[in-house]
């Protein structure tokens, strides 16, 4: 053990600020801009969103990923209506009830394996549309990468949009780390927000300080968003600074670039595992995390000396997190110590 | 006129992040950190405020003002509560009916003509309290320095919480410009905070980036806090960049200095405008703003090359806002065009 | 005095059932109906209220007039709309904040010294629309007939509708006293419907046990009512009981005929004090109620033996309110009284 | 088959309501009372309810009951925390949202195969207790009799408070069909309400016109419980016609009898269904109602001449419900049509 610190593999915003995103942000801060988004940084980051995701509509910088995803939701749903998602999913599992308490609506949970939908699925909670005592789904929320790692292909994103216009329900993507998806399936934005009808394209884990955007496919879809982003406490003041970072990733695809460079860190740590007995992945490994499932002794003693998070306890799977900033030598040292605790567990 | 962009009135958010602030947050991204909140930049700067507030409860950074207020509302409301506030309140005219839309509590203004509660005001709005029927003051929130740049003394300040406690009501404190009234009072945040039960602390409009401060005088008002700030959607994964922006506000009272600076500006130029005829004040300048009244031409004249706001039309009243890098340059090369300007119009 | 009880001047509610009403209750008690609305009663009393108002969309049930008002604003709002109304609205003064609570909603009030909006009040509130940071209105909700009696005539309720409509505005019509306003107006209810988009038609104080009904001009409106009306708990399970009240107040226009007649009534008192020193009238008297001003001794002197409101204490203000089973006699024992407590005050 | 109408086994609000109640709401039809409760009918009623239960608190009479659970779920959670129930829970399932909607909680469910909660399903959903991201769960919501018609034995009860109580949790107990488990337990409505903080106490199920009440056991739960009854529509002006119902169904102990009476009919239907083949109990019978499983073709066959719903198309399973209006003779004539069809099928 030396006394440098570990790299963290607990989560994509234990990073910190990629520098040329930095950068950005510094060089925006010259003199005086019209607050509240009348600026030229952020009028350059939503026209160029808008064109990478050949939106009709327009696009709303937000503050962070619970923001954006309440502000989807509110956007497309009518005052009655309920959500329709995967039991993993982060609007269910780690907004404390954000979307309920804000928006009102109730979800209505699908167990999903992988953490992906499929239109079975979906249609296992279409029982009571039309009758006044049921929940009445008018969205359905999928998250791509989703909180597994996994990643929806495009012809299963397109099954789901096919399946929801034929019955009359919305698509809410929500794209916290949209870019991962983008890197792995080495298809454009425009690939995966054409089947969405409102989605979140999530800068903060991919590089930026704190920095997300919703996107409206079509122009009648956002006519409130202003609002509702003003009521949600999601419109920042000096949105020069948000406009800043997304310059800075869309500059020469640095999101992908990042993005790929996670995927790739994920990829050799899972490649890594195959040769340490005793360690399996518990899903296909598809953008910037790994989980794995190991004999809680083995958990216990690598936690010692680096940061991760215990998934699912009682499944003894835990999860391993890459960022845009996590080096081939981060990986390998952990594998390195990862197959040694594994020794040791055993003996 | 020369090429060089004007320095603008319109606002202290047109203003950027102060160097000082900009620095700490390029120095804050120094490798992994625990996010929401666990990182040191984020502990010493809610210890920190926390100190100087006088503060037994917990201090909570958040992402911006309407955020605060709205999340200092729903900790102090029972869930059928209403507030008490002056008409031209922030959270009443500026806020898109966040506070009914997310909190769900219905606003009893009362018309303050300098932007001021008082304790006889506040009890025009008790009526009906018990009466089923009717709703129901919980809190009373005030805006210190206020929307029109008056500041409470502490006095005023002490007799509204003294009539409040007297009267089973809450005070919240909207402190987007607190520093501009500690600067003007030259007083301690403590003195202000002892007359609030949960305050809010900006430091967006005061040099930051954009980062609030939501701080609980009491612990057990508290106690849902960090649940309703993730609920609320204000919550930042990355919160070291929060934090260090506070530190350095913090940091040899930089805060207190921006803020006396700023006045200073707002100062001189209503000093400057004493010796233009047709150009009233509207109220006592005692933060960083100017609020005037003028002929409409000459209003019209001036808008050509300089930013402001038009405050109310009818009643041909402007705001002129200074800011932290307001320099007296700039307040005197604005005099100077306003007196150029007046004889213009009369001529 | 004599130890018979004495009509109350209370309120319309102090009513019980009228006795066609109660006869119509006790004649839906026959077996078996399918519940929710699916009963013939029901059927028949939305068809009749329906051709009634000359309405496209359809007829709701619902179970009291907060609850109709509620859910016609909910119909009518998109999620971040506010509403205009009078400062005297029975939203705004009387219902504890339900629209801020359960819609969600904030309400630009207006002063409208006789309860009446106009296009010039209503036009008021209109600034800052476009402009994120303010409320942004959605409808505009009128009385009638109003919190103090007075009646919009059908030129001012069109005035209204068409301002509305030039300004992208939709109207809900309070209509808790329709009829009353209908009998004063000598007007169909189609006329009153007309000149709104989702209207309230009450039931409630002019002779029901409890029933209110919603009406939806067009079909468009009223696409989610049903699943609105039960998330709001207004969803009656044995709902014949609410239709068979409608049934026998549609009868033989029982409905007109009950509030021709409590409006009689309070002409009839009006007229009778005209002829009492020191009882001067607040409000025109236009349906079943009467504000009248006079020295507080009076009033205490009055409380005595008779059951009324004191409107507005500081004004010396009552409200004094007949309904459906009013007699004359009772009037007439009343202003007895009035003028004989009238002499011994000034005495 | 003759032309007489067969009774619904529909549901138990398929019935009117019970002569005696019909009775004392006529007979309370006399002259005027105070409205919103201050007459002596109410008065009476929530005196006798809170005796009956032993409540410590007071009694709110409401309209219906999804009203009931809203507002008790309304006063016992904190802004912030969720709501823990069986998946088959009423207001998971029938309520259109409603608690989401109105109370803006997070419902998280647990299957319970007999719609029963235990500590250890319980258990299953405080995971993530402390943790901001998760949901906070602060009252686990009981169905006594439950969806399925199950009772809790007191015993269970008693498990699951005293859990709660361990674990900071409150009790909401929704007993739309409280008086089926007193009469099926054979205990007093004091040993049910000793195991809850708010329960629900149904008066519509059971010969009721429409009217519930909700109790509250300890007096500071329910310091906020007539504003948030307002706020929700459920305060009923006349309310004396809910206080006379409770009146006639307490007095002579009316509603153990309805309750019996009922509970007697379904064991009267489910013992004659234990000669017939191909019919078998999908639960216990413990209350008003019998789940049973039997072939598609069968159901339909009896569906052409008797009212009931398909529970669970794709399990075959019907539900069968019976009332306090129920006849012997109506069950023996279901009964012989159900095995007469029973025949034809197999056929």
């Amino acid at each position: 053990m030396t006394g440098a610190p570990r790299k963290s593999f607990g989560s994509d915003n234990h990073a910190g600020t990629h520098p040329a995103v930095m950068r950005a942000i510094v060089e925006a801060n010259t003199g005086d801009a019209i607050p509240y988004g009348g600026d030229p940084w952020t009028e350059k980051a939503v026209g160029d969103i808008r064109r990478l995701a050949g939106a009709q509509g327009e696009v709303y910088l937000v503050l962070n990923g619970s923001g954006a995803n309440v502000l989807g939701l509110d956007l497309l749903l009518a005052r009655h209506e309920a959500v329709i998602c995967a039991e993993s999913a982060h609007i269910n599992t780690d907004e404390c009830g954000a979307a309920e308490r804000v928006v009102g609506t109730k979800l209505l949970t699908v167990p999903a394996p992988d953490g992906k939908l499929t239109p079975d699925l979906i249609a296992t909670r279409l029982a009571g549309r039309g009758d006044e005592h049921f929940a009445q789904p008018g969205v359905v929320a999928v998250t791509q990468s989703t909180e597994f790692g996994t990643c929806y292909s495009l012809e299963e994103l397109r099954a789901i949009k096919s399946f929801c216009t034929a019955h009359r329900l919305r698509v809410f993507l929500d794209g916290a780390r949209l870019a991962n998806a983008a890197a792995y399936l080495g298809c454009t934005l425009a690939d995966l927000a054409a089947n969405a009808d409102v989605l979140s394209f999530g800068a903060t884990k991919n590089g930026a300080m704190g920095a997300e955007a919703v996107i409206v496919m079509r122009a009648e879809d956002g006519a409130n968003a202003r609002y509702l982003r003003k009521q949600h406490g999601q419109l920042s003041s000096k949105m020069r600074f948000l406009g800043a970072q997304f310059n800075a990733l869309l500059a020469d695809d640095l999101w992908l670039a990042n993005a790929a460079h996670a995927n790739a860190m994920a990829a050799r740590l899972a490649s890594g595992l195959g040769s340490i007995p005793g360690v399996d992945l518990a899903y296909p490994v598809q953008s910037d995390v790994v989980f794995a499932r190991l004999d809680p002794r083995h958990i216990a003693e690598l936690q010692r000396d680096w940061t991760f998070h215990v998934w699912d306890e009682s499944a003894s799977v835990v999860r391993w997190m890459t960022a845009f900033d996590t080096q081939e030598s981060d990986v390998d040292a952990f594998l390195s110590d990862i197959a040694a605790t594994a020794g040791a567990v055993r003996a």
